[in-house]
């Protein structure tokens, strides 16, 4: 057997641990660039941008249970987020009519405007970090992403 | 314009933001099922397993900045990993020859072995969470991630 032969043989596992590897450090590097920018250019994180995100999508307001599960991070962190966005103007929370110990945050009109101007930016810097993917490159891409699933949802 | 066809326009920073969300939403999943089973299975976390990883491929020790710098984390939680791996005797600090402050971190052989049996778990759970994935698909995935480079490496 030669060299070439063997690598031609590599099992299956092998190949799918070096996809892995590939996948998370491709994942890690953008989500590390729109970090940075989101810091340099807008002296925020991505963590708010994400609330943010998620909040102007229900403009009647969500539970701090639903924003966390939404966003699958802490219940602490989201209430401490929302806590600024609170201070800032960007956000406010609402009792929940017949239930006087749930809030709803929702975000207010200078919220839903800074948060479509950092959506804009995040929607051009996606294009131009993922430049090299052409329209056909995207759905490929798109699709076979698309085949990891079943095994983890099924749970 | 009828509403397909407007589908089909769909502007090209639209498709990378959704293919954006899609690579996002796919190695958060398989990385929470990962960090799930090394809990779940080994009472361990995968920050451990990464700093094991790097100890393992530099068998002549690695200065806590050198590793930091591998596993793109902070100083501090690096040297708390090592800290508790070198209480559980999986790892051990050397004098750097010539350089009184300065220390090198290496597995030991327990470390090694210990090691060896996430990485073959790791590898296995790997192989299944990805297996709607066959040999040709891997090959175009990976290329078409390989596509995605240049723009943030570039700085």
């Amino acid at each position: 057997m030669t060299p070439q032969r063997e690598t031609l043989t590599e099992p299956m596992s092998k190949t799918r641990l070096r996809l892995w590897l590939k996948l998370l450090k491709t994942s890690s590097r953008i989500e590390g660039e729109l970090r940075r920018r989101f810091r340099d250019k807008f002296a925020t994180t991505l963590p708010r941008f994400d609330v943010m995100a998620a909040l102007s999508r229900f403009p009647d307001g969500l539970k701090m249970s639903e924003l966390s599960d939404l966003l699958r991070v802490s219940n602490g962190n989201v209430t401490g987020i929302v806590d600024r966005l609170t201070n800032d103007g960007h956000a406010l929370r609402v009792a929940v009519p017949g239930d006087r110990r749930a809030q709803l945050a929702r975000l207010t009109a200078a919220g839903q405007a800074a948060f479509a101007e950092l959506a804009q930016a995040h929607e051009a810097w996606l294009d131009e970090l993922l430049q090299g993917l052409d329209a056909a490159d995207a759905a490929v891409l798109h699709s076979l992403l698309g085949k990891t699933e079943g095994e983890t949802d099924a749970q």
